[in-house]
């Protein structure tokens, strides 16, 4: 029996144009004669919904698409979509409106809905304000026609993404009550299909594989896992999409970071896979992160409706890297770079910018600032005369970049791309409404540390990022002789204290005790907590690891907390 | 017996601050003879805590504290605090890390812990993403003696919040399974307590005491609840606990929006409260939003630590009412105005913001921007050259008032209070980095026509906001002759349609069944749609309705949805 696995890309809320993907991709599996269509999670609808799920006109519109869609579907192919369906018993049983669903679709005809049964309400996942949990195993049979002629029955059992997430013997600990994996198992079912939308983070492929291997050998049972592809706002869903046989091990996998539909060939009889292609993972953690960080650039242009990109370019490193994917993204036709420099700006910044401009062949401006900066001197003067330069006049000559950049922007309906680390947006190291702005953060889950290792990887070949802006000291250029490292700890310490702060959850006493001084911790995590403003108001920025600024980081500002 | 009701006023994670509070309360409660205190839900560490919980040095420190505040307690008197709980089932149940809990002190000790059992998971509350649900019934006795010197006991039900938003009677549905009511009117109680931190919204205290009132009569049960007040980021909390006889008759009502501690005398002989004072409620909705809108910015700088505030004046009304409301918060000698006239303003307009100036007793500064707006056409010539003065040049304006008015507060550590309201943020009517700027977002949840309605009601005994500025036609004054109903319906009209759209969730042919022109309608929704992208960055807002922009309302931005 040949299965297809659509690895689709969804724009969020596009009913119609997620609806003709599915049929697109009903379209070719039938042609390459497969008798079943695996979709993502939520695949009409695209995930995550968010708050379109409050409207309930919403939710009649993806029925109404849904049944359009069955009634063009190939008649002889059965279909699983992803849809989001209403709770019949909500009122009555005090439970929550929808379900997160899979439609069994076959000739032309939702013939059942199977519900998600363990609903993930942490990090960047909010399902359980949306959705009530199924209560029942999900399965179906398939006919399968024998070279014989004789029919035979297969029995699939369908999960949603997190259904699979809590195999105790796999975790050493349970995450839910139940584990639809045991249900299923003992409904002996001859295959476990899963839909999912799972976002990446650095290392998640791998843990998918270790995972799902591990319950595949566990139960003998052969697992199918469709995952969707393409960025969705801040989250990145890396397809890769597998199938395992009953030993647990790989058979197929699908393109990582693109669109992709693969067939897998099961034998009922040999209750197994037949082995097919493999398509290659990134080969270590910057290929893979670098291919997440571009696909998520270009998703957020294409559907925000951007064709073209501006960023500033300071000759640093950050701007030096997004840069980079932006036009790896896109094209160097589509980015265009601009160079604000200021008097305190060295010329061997200047000249770095113009050598990473030159590398990737991308548009640049060079726009001095001092004007501005003389201007907003004069205006305040009536107030400051008197007052010492310091930090806000450092504020201010990033806001004034960051003004001509919107304005640039806002002229010629370009994205505004913002190039802040994690680091920095951790600590605070950056100036809110001034090198803060634009549409997408493009590294700022990306942590100082890795930004080196990124660009050292992207250099390995020929030089892209110029070598001289990898290996001077970081430097914001605000003031005279200005170095990052005055105010904050190496990079590389720095780093390590904010993942075990930020990643670890640990406290002040955990963190010394790994070999930190007390008084360096005490001042980073006082410096983390009191850029939570900042935060609150940076733009979207593409989650690359396990715990990221932004819609998984839930903080208080005014807020006082001790270690 | 006397039960004494602390309305207290905590800061987020300030663990020590709020245990002194809890203290200081429970000495005051003993004096006034009270055998018994009540507290607010999570009265320790303050409600919301959001992702400090997943801090687990912090649950530590919070058990500490809670050890440390018993044992500092008065001896004979039995208090109720607010703690989160770590839940020893976590691991081998699959349930969540930790309970909202309250823990029940007699004699120096922690006695007893009671859970939380309905935890609320929709708009601003993300309870599931912490905490598991207690399953059973909370109850306890406290012997109380009479003037024979025996002892009656008197059995008292605790619930928390939300435990008591689920009578179906009154809801004429439910919204979660259980009812904690149910259980413990069988186990006979003879009264139930509610620890609350339920956020204000207008009307909501109203529907309050109506809910309560049901359900006291309904069940024969006097009802004390107590709730928190004082405003943590956006979310304000009005006080007003309330004591409620088993007919549901209202007998005492703390102060709303201030601190309080009020006693209750429950008579066991009569099963029923002695009345007592009820402190008014404001006179209508507008008194009680200004007295939130107060409140708000009051524990916003305090607690985070400014005593002054920067404000933008145009002149127009919405600037006005955030000054009006700074005043009354900080005092007029902790308000700083800005006037930032351009040679698009009009000599009224710095007329007008004058005369509100010497209105309210607040300092004021003049700094016209025309500089600033030169030297930016100066920069931008070589890429501008050509185009036409448009929407880029109007937001510059505004960027360039957002940058003088920060580089203030950077300078002498203020609070930038950002001025725009709810109605502009729906649609986008506003500069992102420029008018949006600021630490808080003072009417963001403010519609325009109840920024008019306020500014009436405050004018009701003197002139506060100049008749003037409430009477021309409302203009952004960033071109010639510019008005807001150039770009937008009537104010009157968008308002309904934003009321429809956005707070009871109706869709394009709802909205326009109830009489609203189809084009006008489009027109809103997908200015709504568009602007997701600003509210993103926008600073935190005072929530005052029922559906506010910001952390309970979670749209995506990449998205293309219809109707």
């Amino acid at each position: 029996m040949k299965i297809a696995i659509a690895q689709l890309n969804p724009t969020i809320g596009n009913l119609t144009e997620n609806g003709q993907n599915i049929l697109d991709a009903a379209n070719q599996a039938t042609a390459e004669g497969a008798q079943l269509l695996l979709t993502p999670e939520l695949s009409l609808c695209g995930y995550p919904p968010r708050d379109h799920l409050l409207n309930s006109s919403f939710i009649k519109q993806m029925a109404q698409e849904l049944e359009t869609l069955a009634q063009k579907l190939p008649p002889q192919l059965t279909v699983l979509v992803g849809v989001a369906t209403p709770n019949p018993d909500a009122a009555e049983k005090g439970e929550k409106p929808l379900h997160n669903s899979i439609a069994l679709i076959e000739n032309g005809e939702v013939v059942n809905y199977f519900h998600k049964r363990l609903l993930p309400t942490y990090d960047v996942f909010d399902e359980v304000r949306y959705f009530e949990p199924g209560k029942e195993s999900n399965c179906f049979v398939i006919n399968v026609q024998q070279a014989d002629e004789n029919l035979v029955p297969v029995t699939i059992g369908v999960t949603i993404c997190e259904d699979l997430w809590n195999d105790e013997n796999f975790w050493g600990k349970r995450n839910y009550q139940h584990n639809p994996l045991d249900d299923l198992a003992l409904r002996g079912v001859d295959m476990i299909v899963n839909l999912s939308a799972s976002p990446y983070s650095v290392g998640k492929q791998k843990l998918r594989e270790s995972m799902l291997g591990y319950s595949a050998s566990h139960y003998g049972l052969p697992i199918i896992y469709t995952n969707q592809v393409g960025a969705n706002d801040d989250l990145i869903f890396d397809g890769a999409s597998i199938t395992l046989n009953r030993t647990g091990e790989l058979v197929s996998r699908a393109q990582p970071f693109q669109k992709d539909l693969m067939i897998a060939d099961f034998s009922p009889t040999e209750q197994d896979f037949q082995e097919t292609t493999i398509a290659p993972s990134p080969d270590n953690e910057n290929e893979e992160m670098w291919q997440a960080l571009v696909l998520g650039v270009q998703d957020y242009a294409r559907k925000c409706g951007f064709q073209k990109v501006v960023i500033g370019l300071s000759g640093g490193i950050d701007s030096s890297l997004v840069a980079a994917i932006a036009q790896s993204a896109l094209g160097g036709d589509n980015v265009l770079s601009v160079l604000m420099p200021s008097p305190y700006s060295s010329s061997g910044s200047i000249a770095d910018a113009e050598a990473l401009v030159s590398n990737l062949g991308i548009h640049s401006a060079t726009l001095p600032i001092e004007p501005a900066m003389n201007a907003y001197d004069e205006i305040l003067e009536p107030l400051f005369s008197g007052t010492e330069f310091g930090v806000t006049e450092e504020n201010l000559q990033s806001r004034i970049r960051g003004n001509l950049l919107m304005a640039i922007a806002n002229k010629f309906n370009y994205l505004l791309l913002s190039t802040g680390n994690k680091s920095e947006m951790a600590v605070g190291y950056c100036t809110l409404y001034g090198d803060m702005n634009g549409g997408l953060a493009v590294i700022s889950d990306v942590p100082k540390t890795r930004v080196y290792s990124l660009c050292r990887w992207l250099n390995q070949e020929q030089e892209i990022i110029p070598e001289n802006v990898i290996n001077k000291a970081p430097s914001a250029e605000l003031r005279p002789d200005q170095k990052d490292e005055d105010s904050l700890p190496s990079y590389d310490i720095l780093d390590q204290i904010l993942h075990r702060f930020i990643h670890e959850h640990q406290g002040l006493d955990e963190i010394v005790a790994a070999g930190f001084s007390e008084e360096v911790v005490k001042n980073v995590t006082n410096l983390v907590r009191k850029a939570e403003f900042k935060r609150r108001q940076a733009p979207p920025g593409l989650k690359v690891t396990d715990r990221a600024f932004g819609t998984g980081w839930r903080m208080p500002i005014a807020s006082r907390i001790k270690g």
